[in-house]
């Protein structure tokens, strides 16, 4: 047996995430399902973590074993050609069977991208939250200042999340436009669940006057999930890359 | 009453097309759920034409009629708002009682969008389709050619059309290149079942030499669909605008 590790992109949009779940379409699904018609081997794979419905990834990260005769330099190809249109193996190598995509990551940054203009652009949707409202994104930036380090995060995951400590680690928010775009890149150590979308609904919220920066400290000190923003919709999340 | 016009732009990847159906997702019903939420009016809303599940409009045009009482000028804002953002609409305005969307329509623009480079591009899935071998778009359009004109365009639509007559008139097909994408602009008097998908795969199967002119001109003459090429998937079509 031999370790492989792939980098994977994909367009979340028709898909129930990353995870199997019964019945449902999901990346990983479509990933084994693909590995099994090249290969005939049924395996399971470890991606660095689950995504939601809807997010996207431009460079997930995932590992499997499989057979010594499996010829690593051509499952990049094999599997793209077994896969569809909107999940692209960028590339798959050997690894020593330490490596654990999840257990193995060190860091991992999330992009999250709003256009903010006054007309729907519904060719956008899925790709891009909307803000019809105008945003100051230094104001996004300057609440983001305030989540960087070491937390408690519990006031911005899901109350769906099923963990035994809410303390993650931010190393950096960096907020900018592009014209009509607001982009949000997130890195840290780790995320709960809807952890991304809630951060940055909580500096759109701010930017736009409907939190103040009390609120999130109180939502820091208290873990009370109705002192930060709201949650942002799923399309406009991709998991940009995972460090080893 | 009063009748109203719409001049309506959609992304169809979510819906299972334009007309109404039991229990589906449809641009039509998320229209009149849209008229009934603002103005409280149960209303049917005619089409100029139906687009299948995944395909697109920039332009698609639609009638209603409406109490005297509901202001014209506020129609597209009031239902914007309660549209979601992938139904957008561009204008409406107030037209005589004989306009109707579908009997009064002279030519139908449809656009159909080629992603034409041998990686996968996952974010163009669904708006674009994709073929990996290099076309010669001078061919593709070189075949149109033949197709311009009144025609039996049995070949050319999908088994399932139930129509009485298979005779339309094809105005004009331009094929270009934009660098990797190939579009192609189908104008006519009025379309069948898929006819613009298999149009497009007709000049796509001749540009790689899967099929030749003959096999193009005897389609039409003879109405097999086993002499015309492939059906292209409905992510890349767009109903472009419609003339009257």
């Amino acid at each position: 047996m031999k370790r492989i590790k792939i980098k994977i992109e994909y367009n979340g949009m028709l898909y129930s995430g990353w995870q199997v779940q019964n019945e449902q379409e999901t990346i990983q699904g479509k990933i084994q399902d693909a590995i099994f018609k090249v290969f005939g081997k049924r395996v399971e794979i470890c991606g660095s973590g689950r995504t939601d419905a809807g997010v996207h990834a431009y460079g997930q990260i995932a590992h499997f074993d499989i057979d010594e005769s499996v010829p690593t330099e051509k499952v990049a190809y094999l599997l793209n050609r077994a896969l569809p249109q909107d999940i692209n193996i960028l590339e798959a190598q050997e690894v020593s069977q330490d490596f654990h995509a999840r257990f193995s990551a060190h860091k991992k940054t999330y992009l999250y991208r709003i256009y903010n203009q006054e007309n729907k652009l519904p060719f956008l949707n899925g790709q891009f939250a909307w803000e019809r409202k105008k945003i100051d994104e230094k104001k996004m930036q300057e609440a983001g200042l305030l989540l960087i380090g070491k937390h408690n995060f519990k006031a911005f995951c899901s109350a769906m999340a099923q963990v035994t400590s809410y303390e993650r680690e931010i190393f950096d928010i960096k907020v900018w436009r592009e014209g009509d775009y607001i982009l949000t890149e997130v890195c840290g150590s780790g995320f709960l669940y809807n952890m991304v979308r809630i951060i940055v609904g909580t500096l759109v919220d701010y930017a736009l006057g409907l939190i103040n920066l009390d609120n999130i400290k109180l939502a820091l000190e208290t873990g009370e999930r109705n002192k930060s923003g709201r949650t942002m919709p799923a399309g406009g999340l991709y998991l940009k890359n995972v460090t080893y």
